[in-house]
């Protein structure tokens, strides 16, 4: 009897919500309509650390997955058997070539002052590699672009080191990214960075950079912040500063590599697709435990907890693991490709690339209009505190389809420190948190399965040409 | 007028405070007949930052300064010149023979489970190398020597790990200290610890350790705290642990070093001397800025403020930087052996050996009576808020002298990340700050001045043979 009256009751609910809907009053009745699953799916997230042990595991069983290498498509080979093994549908790897650097061995000595002294560095991305003999001379400090331009005489046949104390992440990473080029205008014969991070214990932040066509390529490397920070005070003090750069980096013929995909397929409209992920390459240090396995593990731990409460929404949710994100964006620009028919069917496009910290909730780049039904579902996360919604937001990843008009969102987080570890030795997993981990995996599965399974379509501005 | 009266005033406070010190009431009469001097020394301590230029000069120019390497001998020769350019007193170099390890080439690589890789390792100071090709062996993760007591079947031929997270320095340190003995007393072929730090970023320490005659030598090294994690994941999912060990470490034989000394005599007792210092060695990494660099120029400092002031105390103060601390303690017992005649004229042996980081106060090991007179003076560092004086206290390198009945203290700072740095490659000067390295100075000027030049002598509880 107790069974007849909540099954009338949710029924009730669902005609009140879809009623409400088409008045553009969804809110509410959304957040009525789907408390009860959104408090399985949150108890059932937070159940146990299955899904982090899956991701401990790819992380110390592979290493670090960088574009082109073996490790990220025996990765990709472990985690296809696995989704299938979970049975979930249409697993598949999807081709993607992607560029394939190699770091090979780099060293910087300190030649003068003082006697002679390796100090630690980390190539960036893409970088050329110097002859084998390395590339030896003074080195000019300068404190920002501006600075190399008042000094622009001084930097002719030296190598240039960038001591850029780190701000935001987007005023810092620019040296990193065209520091080369910047360099090789005033003359250079090398570039080197202060790491890009806030807090160093002598760790140096590797990353993507870029050259022009109509510049020299120039050898780019990140030095420590404590190495960049000591070399400003030999220049101000006088001390003239000789090294010599040593990189065998190059870059080899583009590689195989995949984006992986799965899905639980909708039962009402499946062609209509909420699509989330992370990247699954990472950088050739640490484990990418943060950058991004903690992304992708969660995505498919979302497919895994709907699947274990037999909860299939109205649309399918697919889930894609994006290959090389980090230096090219081949697997994002791939999939916006291959799945060019079907970018009007993206109702909604979610990435996770901050770290599975604590989650807050999502940045959101939409119209008004979805914003508020995307408030609206947030608060069926405020028990476990992650459903605030800002605007703004959205992924690497995702950009090419949210260019396209796909609304899209990031999943925010308590990211506090994760410049510290982002593209070093220490992205790994023990800086990550079971339980946080757990409440990504149900903020992402809870936002995903309501946008999928409501009766109304995610409102954009793209024409709705399956509605 | 005025001037007569301040001089006036000041004699009539001398003579109560000899007075009051001799009924065994100093307290008071010291802080009112040493409240001019004090303010002074802080002031001109607080001036400018003339002594942390010289530690920075001297780290950046020289490199770390391990026993046994020329970057040592030749920081030495730098102090012994400017100290004589400052025109301080018998400035010397007192011979002294130190351990040479050097470390070589070293490298960890991780076969199983995955596709090799290398992890970052430092030997520990002390260490037999490996064969050239190395040592191969499974790995035994264990937490505790209890644990290896209780598994002491499976360690036999294999590689232990320890791997024990930071509590204390003291206790954890145990394991860098006896690891080595206690894995090969189980058998085991090669011995491995998790770095000796409560946060890392990819960051291991070294430090020394020791061997016993009775037990086989065997290679000892230390992981990063984010790899031994990885190791005790991959042991707990019963993933198999393989890794190969190579170090080229060796034990040369011993080498010239010097303690540096440097004095102002004292204009009544220069017999009597109160002994101030630090270590002048660091290990093979890093800078050595706050083991011990500060602790060395801190003290230089004292002098320089002093003769800058024109202040020259009833008693010897004397500057010691002992060579050799970290591997040997070389230094403090040639000092000790060197100066036995005049060890009960030591009054106060004063050492700097926890990063110069804004000064509380000072540990001291005494008996009550003179730590009641130390908490005195104390009362003239409140304006600097480093008056907070604690029971027990010392130093490695004065500890000869503390056994043999010296009063001794260390000077306390807020040092709640030093061990984010010790004997890391991040031991480096941008982690220090000019203020709170004055504060330091000004700390152990007054403090050695005041006992240096009050008119009794520190109370202990050895025969005073020159009262």
């Amino acid at each position: 009897m107790l069974r007849f009256r909540t099954v009338l009751l949710v029924f009730v609910f669902i005609l009140i919500a879809r009623d409400a809907s088409a008045q553009g009053t969804a809110s509410v009745s959304l957040v009525d309509a789907y408390r009860n699953d959104a408090d399985k799916i949150i108890d059932t997230a937070l159940a146990d650390s299955s899904g982090f042990e899956r991701l401990a595991y790819m992380c110390d069983t592979f290493g670090h997955r960088f574009s082109g290498s073996e490790n990220l498509e025996r990765a990709n080979d472990w985690i296809l058997e696995t989704m299938t093994a979970d049975s979930l549908e249409n697993v598949r790897g999807e081709a993607v070539m992607v560029p394939h650097w190699v770091r090979g061995r780099e060293a910087l000595t300190l030649l003068e002052p003082g006697q002679p002294r390796d100090l630690q560095i980390l190539g960036l991305g893409g970088s050329v590699g110097t002859p084998a003999e390395g590339i030896t001379g003074e080195v000019l400090v300068v404190k920002s672009f501006d600075e190399l331009e008042e000094r622009r005489d001084e930097a002719q046949g030296k190598i240039v080191l960038f001591n850029v104390a780190f701000t935001s992440y987007g005023r810092t990473v620019q040296y990193r990214v065209n520091g080369a080029v910047r360099a090789a205008q005033a003359g250079a014969i090398a570039s080197l960075i202060r790491s890009v991070g806030p807090v160093s214990l002598y760790t140096p932040h590797t990353g993507t950079m870029r050259y022009d066509d109509d510049v020299p390529p120039i050898s780019h490397a990140a030095l420590t912040v404590e190495d960049a920070i000591m070399m400003q005070r030999m220049q101000d003090r006088g001390q003239r500063i000789r090294v010599r750069l040593m990189m065998e980096a190059q870059t080899l013929p583009d590689a195989r590599s995949r984006n992986v995909v799965a899905e639980i397929l909708g039962w009402e409209r499946p062609e209509e697709i909420v699509v989330l992920g992370g990247h699954s390459d990472s950088w050739d240090v640490g484990q990418g435990a943060m950058d991004d396995g903690g992304g992708i593990v969660a995505a498919w731990e979302v497919l895994r907890v709907l699947k274990k409460l037999g909860l299939r929404p109205r649309r399918t949710i697919r889930v894609v693991m994006w290959t090389n994100e980090e230096n090219g964006l081949r697997g994002a620009t791939a999939y916006r490709d291959h799945h060019q028919d079907e970018i009007d069917n993206h109702v909604l496009a979610i990435e996770t690339d901050s770290g599975v910290f604590k989650p807050r909730g999502f940045g959101f780049s939409g119209t008004s209009e979805a914003y508020a039904v995307i408030q609206e579902i947030g608060r069926l996360l405020e028990r476990i505190e992650s459903g605030d919604i800002s605007r703004g937001g959205g992924g690497a990843d995702i950009g090419p389809l949210m260019r396209q008009g796909v609304p899209g969102m990031g999943l925010s987080v308590e990211g506090e420190k994760y410049f510290w570890y982002h593209h070093t030795a220490a992205d790994t997993m023990d800086k990550l948190d079971p339980h946080e981990f757990n409440l990504c995996v149900a903020t992402l599965a809870v936002m995903a399965y309501v946008v999928a399974d409501m009766p109304e379509r995610l409102p954009s501005n793209r024409p709705a040409s399956t509605n």
